[in-house]
This record gives C-alpha cells, structure tokens and sequence, in this order.
C-alpha cells in the first residue's frame, strides 16, 4: 500500500520531522512518501498563508494518484484545501485534522485541541463543531507561541504544552489532548506520562486511517458534494 | 464612499451583469467599481475552482485598499476566500452570502437558498447554518442548471427558478428566497409578484451592507481571527 | 426616505440622546423622526416592563406606516413587541437587537454583548442565539447597573464598560462588542481606543440597515410568520 | 390547594370549555377557578393578538396571588407573556404550552404538535426547541382552520385532526400527539383509538403540572431571570 | 392510585431514606411502595454498575405491572435502565433524572447539576441535553465524594453542597438546583434558605409527575420506540 | 497483534458471517477472535434485548483483557454497554455504530443510516447525533424487517436495501451508507455498484480503527468518564 502524506507547508525540516515519527508507526506493507510544495508560505498561520499554500497542494494530490498512491494525507492540522483534495482524487484523502477529531471523541468523553497560536482558536472550535457533536468538545487553548517557535524551540514548546495541558484538565475536564499542529507530532509521550491522559498525535492517527480506508477499498463519495471538478475554462 | 466589488471568478458578462444590476441600487454617494480577476476559472462550482480563484481575488482586495476603496464586496455566494480577505485588510470586507443569509433572517421566519447546482447543497447548508440560527434555515434546493447556464439561459433560468421556489414555499414553508449566485441577480421581480414572497439579490443587499458599515466606519475587528497576517517566508 | 425610530419606553431624555447620536450618521436623504410613546415604563429592564409597553409602541409603528414612513426602527435592545410590529405593517421594522446581532457577527469571530442588569443576562443569550448561529456567540456580560444609571451616570457607565469589555476580550476571546442598550450609544470611541476591538453601536446600525432595506425595497415576508393580524373581536 | 387557571383571550365559551374539562381531572383537594379578561381580542392567532392580551392577562394573574391562589396556570398554548407572570408572582405560574412540551417528551421519542392555523408553525417550532432537545419534536402541522372555527365547528375539527396525525404518524414518525391549542381539549380519545397513539391534552396536564409544584411547595426561582420587576414609574 | 418506586441499587438505607422523604409528599389518594432488588450493586457510580443493576430493576417494573401499580418511578438520577422499562410494560414509567430536569427547566432560566463523583459530570451533562434545550442548563458540578459518603455522613455532604452551590450561582447563574441523586434527597430546605434559590428534589418531582400522569391515564406511546420487545429466543 | 470482536447477542450463525467477512479484511499482523456469549437473546432489537445482554457480554469483555488481547470490538451497531466496556479495561474498546458513523462522516457530506427495524430509528438518529455533526447525516431509513429476517433472507434483504437506499441517495441526498446492523455485513458490493455511493460496513470499519488504535497505543483514557469501576459491594 503506498501512501502519500503531503505537508502543504514549505518547512523542509517540518516534512522531515513528519516523516521520521511516521515511519516509526507505518505499517509493514505501507511504503510512506512524505513530501510538501516547493513554493509557498514556510508555515500555515491563518487564512491567507492556507490561501496561497492550497494551489500548490492540490497539484501533489493529483501527482499522487497518478503515481498510483493508494491514499493521501493533509498534514497540517487546519486541513486546508481538504474538500478541494477530495473532489480532485479517486483515492481517498484524509485530513489530519478531521481523523484527530474524530478519533478523540472515541476515546474520551470531552478532549481540549491545543494549537500553537491564539487566533486560530475559533477556527479550531469551528472545525471540532463540523465533524464531532458539541459535548465531546472540552476546549481548544492556545500556547501563544508561533508555528516556526513549536518547531525550533522543543523546551519552550514542552514547557508551553505541560501548562496548557494542565489547565485543560483541571478547568476543563479534558480527558483526551489532540495536540493541533503537525509540528506538535512527538510529544505525547511527556504529556501522558505527566498527566495520564491520552495524547492524540493527528499524523498518526491520519496515517493509521488512510490505511484502514485503504486497505478496506474506502473513499470519499464521488456522486455528490466530492464528484469530480466540472470542465470548464481556466483562463 | 469608494466601494469595489469583486467578482471573484474570470467572467466578464457575470461581471457587467452584477454592474449593470448594482449601478441601479448602488446610493448617490457611492463611487461603485466592479472587476474580476484575469486568470482562473471562468465560473466557480466547487472547491477546486474556489481553491484557484482566491489568490489572484486576494490581490484585487489588497489592490482595493492600497487604491483608497472604502469596502470590498466580494461577489460569489460561497463567500470564497473570505475569512483571508478579511485578515488582509483594514477596510470592511462583505461576502455576498454571509450578507444576504443574515439579511434573510431579518424578512421572515424561514427562508430558502435556491444555489444552481446540487453538488453544492450540502455546502450551502454548512454555510447558512455558521451564520444563523438553523431555524431560520427552511432548506436549500438546486436548479439542476450549470453556472454558465443560469448565464446564458434566461428562459431556462426562469423556469427552474418559478418550479424551485413553488416546492420551497410550498412544502419547506419558505418565506423569503435567497437567490444563492451572484449570476441570479435580477430576477427578484418575477418571483416576487409570482409568489407574494421576498426575494433576496445577494449582490444588492452586500453592497448597501457595505455602504452602511463604510458610513459608520465599521470593519472587522483586527484583535482576533481576523488579525493581519503574520510575516513570513513565501518561498 | 423617511425613516421613524421608536424608543418604546417613555423617556424623553432617552429618546432625544438616541436621536442626537442617529442625527450624526443619518444618510443624506434620510428624513428622521425618534419619538417615543406618552404612556408606559420610564425604562424597559423586565418582561413585565416590555409586556406594558408594546401595546403603546405598536400604535407608533402603524401611525408611522400611516403617515409615509418608509421604514421603522424599534430603538431597544431586546426588540420588544419585534414579531407584532412586523405583522402590524407593510413597511420594514427593524430591532435594534436583531440588526446589531447580525452586524456583530459579520465583523469578527465572536462577540459580547454587554447588558446593564444581570437578570437580562439568559434573555440576551436567548436572544442572540434565535438569531446567530452558537460560535459566534463569545459570552453575555453585564454592567450590573440600573438602565437608569446608565443614562444618567455616564461617568460609572464608562468605568463600568471599561472593567466589563477587558472581561470580555481577555477572558471570553471577545472580538467585537455589542452595546446592548439603545441608552449606551454613544460610548463608543471611548472602547474602540482603548482595546482595539471593534464596537457595534444597535441604533445606529439598525439605522443603517433600515435605509439598506428600505431602498431596496425589502420589507418583511407578508405571507406566513409575519403575515397581517386576522380581523377579529376586540372586546 | 387552590388553582387559578387564566384563559388570556376573551371567548367566555373557551373559558367555559376549558373548565367543563378541567373539573373532570381537577384533584380532590384541588379548589378551581377558570377565568379569562373583559377586555382584548376574542382569540389569539398572532403576535399582535397576544401583545393586546398581555396586559390585561397579568392584572388577573396578580390578582389571583392576591386572593391567595397556590399556581396559576396560563391556558393559551402560545403561553402569552409567561416571562412576564413569572416575574411579577411568587406563586408558581405555569403555561399550557412549556408544560406539554416536557410532558410530551418524556411519553414518547418523537411528538407532533398541532396547531390551528399555518402562520403559527414557526413559532410552534421555536416554542418546542426553547423548551426541549431538537430529537424530541417530530413536526409541527398545522389544522388551517382558525381558533375560532376549531372551537365552533367540532365536526370540521376532528376531520382535519384525523387527517394531521395520520401525516404526523407516517410521514413525521410522531409518537405522541400536543394538542397545540387550549380550545382542543377534549378530543384526545377520538385521536387515541383510532391511532393508538398518545395524546397530550395541554390544559389537564398543565393543571397536573401546577398541583404537583404547588404540592411540593415548588415556584419559579425569584432570584435571577424571574426575580420581581424592579419598582420604576410608569407614565 | 398505587406507585411503586424502584431503587436500583440494593442499599436498603438508601431505600427506606426515599420512602420516608417520599411519605411526606405522596398525595392522599396514592398507594406507596418503596422497592429495591436483592442482587446487584449497593450503589451505582458508573456504567459498570448500571449494567448489572438494569436485570434485576427490570423484573420489579414488570412486577409492578403485574400487581397492578399504576405507575413505576425509576429512582436513580442516571435512570438507568428507563427506556427498557418504557418498552417493558404498559403503565407510565418515570426516570427522576428525565422528571426533575424538565421540572427545573421550568422554574428558572438556567439550573444546575449537582453529582456526587466527578466522572458522572460528562454523563448529566449528555443526560440534561438529551431532555432540554442546551440554554436552560447552567451547569454541571460535582460534589467530589462518594455516593456511599452522601448517604453516610450527612454532614460532609451538606458542607460540600453548599460550597458548590455558591459555585453554581455565582460562576454559572444557576437559579435552580438539581440534587443529582437519590440519595440527596432531604437536603433542600437547607440549601434555598441560604441561597434563596429553587432546590428540585428528583425523587418528589418525578412520584408528583408519576401521579399526574396516572390520573390524566397519561403512558409512554407503544407505537414506536417503546414499543413491547418482540418476542424471540433467550438462550 | 490479537483483536477480540464480541458480538453480543447469542446468534452462531451471526457470529460466524461475522468473523467469516472480518477474515478477509484482517491484516496480516492480526490474530482475530470472533465470539458471543452463551446466554442471551438471539438478536438485539430493542432497549430490554441489550439490557439483558449486556452483563454476559462485559464478561467476555473483561476475558479478552485478561487473555491478553490487544483490542476489543463489539459488534452490534446500537453500540450496547459501550460505555461500560470502556471503564471495565485498559485495552481500546470501540463499537462498530460509533466507528462507522465516524468513517461515513470522513467519506461524503452526508450520510444515511440503514436500520432493520423502524423502532430503533430515534435510537439511531440520537447515536448518530451523539458523535457527528447533525449536518452529516441525511436520514436514518428502517428496512421494516427483523433482524432474524435480515440473516436468514438474503434475498428480501438485497431487495429492501435496494429500494431504501434508492430513496435515502434521491430524497435525502445521502452520499454515503452505512449498514446500520452486524448482520448487514457483506452487502456492500451490490450497493456501491448500482448506486455509485460508498458504502460503510460498520464491523469492517470497526476492527481497522482496532488495529490502528492498538498499533498506536491509543485505548480510552482513564481518568475521568471511562476510569475503572470503584470497588463496592455487589450482592
């Protein structure tokens, strides 16, 4: 089974930091190609970066089936150009954010998404609200640093986390943490361990789906809201 | 007060269409200008025409205000790329859709989106349900007709239009009816006289929107969500 | 076009405050009447209040129909006798409550509204969420003063708003405040400046989107909900 | 114990009607007044209707405290300034319509409320999900006859109610039948052979509701949404 | 009028506490039993334990039917087991979590919750959103201690319920509180003359509710989803 | 990797076609057990068929832990004793109904849930509702037969699936279809082919999200609404 995990960011470091916690967790018959645009916002913080990363995207899903992948996974946890990558592809296409979300509210009765910068917090309210029913929800809490910070600076990024995580589950009542980055993938171990909670690492889980889906010959619905792009002229 | 309206796709007749319609409306203060993009798609339909028409659209917003535009109405019901063009600029920007939904909750207790293709139901619905309250809501119907068509085919346009809004009125209780793309404006009259209901032109009621929150200076908030875009690296 | 603001309590200071502060944003062809009923409640901050008060108020509203006004506004926050004045007439009415709402909505992620009394606090929830849809909603938060007190202390109103919005922006992820009392237009340099945020002032957006209907020629649906009152026995 | 049952509208047929039925169920210790206004319209069908019926209405409910009444129950299914009268008592007031809605819901997975005449549907649906979780309500359906036909032409009545709850039953899935209208007491046996449904009957259960709160010394709380109006002048 | 009260839990203390709470209440007319099984759980703090306890209950609601009760209340906040019971037999039964939740919905704008452990909190939170809409409820708190201890040592669980009933009122506006558990029932008195708040006692509400419903000849609908089980092989 | 799928009623022949179709889809590392408990009903149709299954079942639950069994699923679409199964052990339990309701919601806009018998559909409408967003799902449809019907005759049973599918993708505009019964399992090719929609076979689904949550290390978490049972006194 191949699988084609596409961050839509231009981090190379970021891409490879993906890459090595998933082939930690790839299954045995998963051959894994984690890869992202050459053009673009270095990291996703809000609409417009989303905006001028998703053209360059959705020429790697195509690329994708074309190559004869299997599956594709958006790796940035807004699930940018999601429904786009959906109607695009055949194959089936899975956001890390969707499958973390959806994977939290199985495995507690309310979980907190931790997100690196506060004024994504009602977007990721939003989107929980999209896919799951209200009461899972705990909360989203920020750590009030930058993307670039969660990615070059681990102590402050633990040390933000471990604060966050606190308030979730004392004033909250998280029971599940969804850490809401890609850049985030790697730290559940500290978080558990801390708090005894379950850590839901969104590329993982991603992955693990698009195998499931996969393995399963599942994919998005191509007769209504996914069919196909009608013909038209690009001018 | 200087106003630009955008016609997010590459279609000069939709665009002189939603001119024509506003210079009737349009206040004796207002400066009007409405333009489109010169590259990307022709119409839009799906995701994937949205995903290729919003950055090209992003320039025309930024070029707005550099150009000294009191407000932007961004001229497709999907409201594409709206959140983005709301954190780009200072001065208030208006999705055509988000106005007419909440200007359809004011005229009656229930109203209907008439959108031209089917494939979109399901994006209409998630769209009036983030603004208003679901009661609100008494559904969404399709033409069954292409975008292009609802264009080029006056006749035809009719037709569908009196058959959909019967059924709304009729078995979902609809009050008001939303015609839900800015290719419709300037049809309200026949529906209305057919029907004794309301009829909401989007593109109408976002610019008098528009003018009224460029009169009492009021513009997104640059706090939060919609705060400016962070610097960073596009490679 | 003519246009008949009605501050439904019976406060002349009220009345004339409210019509100094719409007099400054009024449209150039907007002929403006602010008037209120002889008889009733010095100030509305109960069900019971607004109970003896609309009977009074929806003489107004047809009286204004009666006499050419194009259009009615209802100049308190909680839009009281709202439905009742929209059956009574042909010509539009619009809350103050309901137009600020939607405008609120429109220009950030979430907003507060701010109340004087606390036990209005479940009835502006209420209020909001019969018109927008939950997340845009951040919290409801009150003054803790007397409508009275508001009018006639604007020095304790402003200390009040101060500690109140801080609150609210900080604690609730405010973006956007609602003045939630036509007594509190007028506060809203003062806010704007010190937070940054954007505040909605009821009467004079509800003035603006009465000439925005107005001139358009929309006006609620007269055929269901707010259809005209069956003639009947009054004894 | 002694109940005061408060008919808003001034049809002494109805007040009779209501009573007739109401001393068949009336608990032995229970001491019953039916009463309704002098003055204000006939029936309740709209808005402006229960705006004139109010004020009249809360005289009586006041007075009813004053006379040493246990609870007040409001028999209009509408229940017409209940906000109102639960302010301005300490007594428990109840109204017909909130008390079927729990009652209903607690009988059956899904209830369809009737009503009179079309107009009212929304608000009969806004009415059930203020009070109630959406899964609950099957439909509204209304009878398109008037109150005053519904309580001068039984035979037209029980026609049109046949031909309702068939559609609710079938079509609506509806479990358990709210007759929507204080002037429908008394058909619930025709309803609940033929269908072998359930039938809630507003005003009985209301009269139950009411004994059993004043029973266990139960009233709405007087300190928050309820609390006494603030004392004030009243032009 | 015969009711039988079930405890599902085999704490006979628990079981005469209802019945003597209950004798004060009880209508003249009513025939009281006060039961619980002779096997399972002594009290019922998680799923687990509901599990065990629902076969035993269910063979005494059946019983019940049989000795010609005319009416079952299910006396644990969780009612566990309700809808099996609703299916099992003909004769209204009632959950004191489904009675005292609508009951408090109708006394305040808002109420809370009170429970004895804190992992139930996610459970009445979904339990109070099943039954009533979402803005009635305040909140959900819970006492920290034992069910064992709320029973055993009276004094820990007054001193608990009053600092998180001060909790309720000031953080979350309850106006109405919920004893969330059999076993508290008796300590409202103390409870409303300090906070001058409504105290709904589950146990009282749901036998006055049971009563009601037996006298109107009021039950669950057999038509649909408490329909009697079908029967089938028990192997 | 060892995964145990109960299915909780006393069926063989269902057991079997189980674990018959799960063998196909196991992946290669997975050492599967299919098995259901002794004594019980022999399908589960309604509240009163779970309740008495459900104690056998955690028993089977509690062994596989004990056997050392990485993963539990229970195979019965209405999820029964779910929640209980998740206090009772460490190792992940996940209901076929929540994982196929989850999966649908990732694969189309909307979805339908095919039910045998018509008075589980409220059941199944509140489970949906308790995981996903209302706006996923497009209907619940009853095929009106039993689900001894559904294993015993396959012919009627492709017969029915037809002609309800056909109705839920032109009425309902589902996208997507879930067999909302274990015993549904293997029907999914005739739908997909005729119909062109994806179709979700709820125990196929179930073990891959086991294996994906056992290969991750992910399992319920334990502190707070699925913590262990507390020890007490079972008589």
């Amino acid at each position: 089974m191949k699988i084609c995990v596409i961050n839509p960011n231009t981090s190379l470091d970021m891409t490879l930091h993906i890459e090595k916690e998933l082939k930690k967790i790839a299954g045995n018959e998963t051959e894994l190609q984690v890869i992202c645009p050459d053009k673009g916002p270095i990291t996703l913080e809000c609409a417009v970066d989303e905006a001028y990363s998703i053209p360059e995207m959705l020429k790697l899903v195509k690329q994708a089936e074309t190559d004869g992948f299997d599956a594709v996974v958006i790796a940035c946890f807004s699930d940018p150009g999601l429904e786009a990558a959906k109607e695009m592809v055949q194959i089936p296409v899975i956001g890390i954010g969707e499958a973390s979300i959806h994977a939290a509210s199985m495995l507690g009765a309310r979980f907190t998404v931790i997100t690196p910068v506060k004024r994504r917090v009602p977007t990721r309210i939003h989107q929980a609200l999209h896919h799951i029913s209200h009461h899972s929800l705990a909360s989203v809490r920020s750590l009030d640093i930058s993307v670039a910070q969660s990615e070059s600076d681990p102590a402050l990024t633990v040390k933000r986390l471990l604060e966050v995580v606190e308030k979730a589950v004392e004033a909250d009542g998280a029971e599940v943490i969804v850490l809401g980055c890609a850049g985030m993938t790697g730290y559940t171990k500290e978080l558990e361990e801390r708090y005894k909670i379950v850590v839901v690492d969104p590329c993982t889980v991603a992955l693990k789906f698009a195998e499931a889906f996969a393995s399963l010959g599942l994919r998005q619905s191509k007769v209504g809201h996914y069919s196909f792009p009608p013909k038209k002229l690009y001018k």
